[in-house]
């Protein structure tokens, strides 16, 4: 797995780096946070589950990777904004300043719009170079749906809305859904159309994304209880102290144990069906579910 | 010209409520958020330049309503952004509490984000559909690189840096070329570009849009000097009291009324190659020189 995740962060990494580069001295200040954020040691989960969900269908991932680029920059965005003082207030992250508190908050809030708009000169960018431009705009349409207010955004604000409040655990499943799920399964999705994969095999792959998606953030849960705070890189109990609504605090840890493993092992049984070429997800899969930051 | 405002405007109201119609309970707030401020009444100058340049190149405009309405979103979120504590820190715009001063900070940043982010849905749904994709995607295209970090955003974050200091000619027309005019030249552009012009035309359209978009914005730095008050829904003198450079106090008001009117007699003597077609253009040019608001 190691091999491969290498190779992924390289081209996922060259490319970022191409398109945030500063274009002229008035707005270099913006790019400089942009970069702060972009490289600021991220997993890169969202890009790489973008080029291993291609490589099931396809070989050559040269079309995949500013895609790829475009995911991480909407990623970026949504965790700058989130940090800021009227959201989550986050001093930290990743072990490191967010970026309002090294820019400041105007400059972290432009930031933010510049990498989410900066994803979408790339892919409309892609789209004109396209050879078939329907397949390239119904992958970047996937993304954009993912993130919007139909998505990643509504998840935030049920989020927001839903702060020191006893919540049902159907709001915590369509929190999770939009706010984390909804990209992670757009990842997914959006890297088997651009391969051209077949329908059926675009749904399976789409719930693969769910599956993986929920387990993703009960994990993220389970560690801000149990987690090390060196190997996070961050205070554990900030959800408790935020008086959050998680899945430990509605199910109990064991359960959300055996849920992320029940979720894990269901994408599995679906990614054998793609094997040889699914080896890495599988691993990357069961990397997730056992992970400690 | 009256007939022609009310007739475009309705299409984009029409095309606007239909894109922020809420999609669920969990995220109704965020939509009412965004609602408030696109129906805060604008004077829809973006959307009404794309379509107005569309019809000087072709009759029927269908194909260019989605794009009006989506540059009037992202103009939108760039405003609600823009008037934040962070930033310009304005409590009324256009003689109404500012998004953030009716829905907290944190869901007017989502509010933009989500505008920002619908605008490209809607390009990226209209990509699809597209009978020739080519056009209809390098038409979205400029107007994503006048939003992104190399136009809009580039302005504003000149603007803020520049802020309680002297700075040059040069700096102010980066701080106008970018910050405003960059999108009113995007918007008169891509109408061209997506009613097919020629490249040659769309050079002549591209050159009105620049002139447009200065002369807008000078004549907003005057209207904040010698503007009445109540036609202008908001207090004059801002520019003043945060210590802006503006065109009036770097070259005088006198040298300000005779830049509008030259740049305003340059775009009209191109729009007159353009006659028939062009007489709401032109009138629509002279309306914005002498106007009180």
């Amino acid at each position: 797995m190691k091999d491969e995740l290498k190779e992924y962060g390289h081209l996922i990494n060259n490319a970022l780096e191409k398109y945030l580069e500063a274009k002229d001295e008035n707005s270099r200040l913006v790019y400089e946070a942009m970069q702060y954020s972009t490289f600021a040691g991220g997993k890169r989960l969202r890009p790489v589950l973008l080029l291993a969900t291609y490589r099931l269908f396809k070989e050559e991932i040269k079309t995949a990777i500013p895609f790829a680029a475009a995911i991480e920059m909407i990623h970026t965005y949504s965790l700058i904004h989130d940090d800021l003082p009227a959201m989550d207030d986050d001093d930290y992250r990743r072990g490191k300043l967010t970026n309002h508190k090294v820019f400041g908050e105007g400059i972290a809030i432009l930031a933010g719009d510049g990498l989410l708009n900066k994803a979408y000169e790339v892919l409309l960018n892609e789209i004109m170079k396209a050879k078939d431009p329907m397949i390239v705009s119904q992958a970047a349409s996937i993304i954009g749906n993912a993130a919007g207010v139909r998505g990643m955004i509504a998840g935030q604000v049920a989020d927001i809305i839903s702060e020191d409040q006893e919540i049902s655990s159907k709001d915590l499943d369509y929190i999770h859904a939009h706010k984390t799920g909804a990209l992670i399964e757009a990842a997914m999705v959006s890297g088997a159309i651009l391969a051209d994969a077949k329908s059926q095999d675009i749904e399976k792959i789409q719930q693969v994304g769910k599956n993986l998606g929920l387990a993703f953030q009960i994990k993220d849960d389970v560690l801000d209880i149990i987690g090390d705070e060196k190997q996070l890189g961050k205070k554990i109990g900030s959800d408790e102290a935020k008086e959050k609504s998680t899945y430990p605090k509605l199910y109990g840890l064991d359960a959300c144990q055996r849920m992320i493993q029940e979720l894990t092992e269901e994408s599995n049984r679906i990614l054998d069906e793609y094997l040889p070429q699914s080896k890495f997800l599988k691993e990357l899969n069961n990397y997730l579910m056992d992970r400690k930051n």
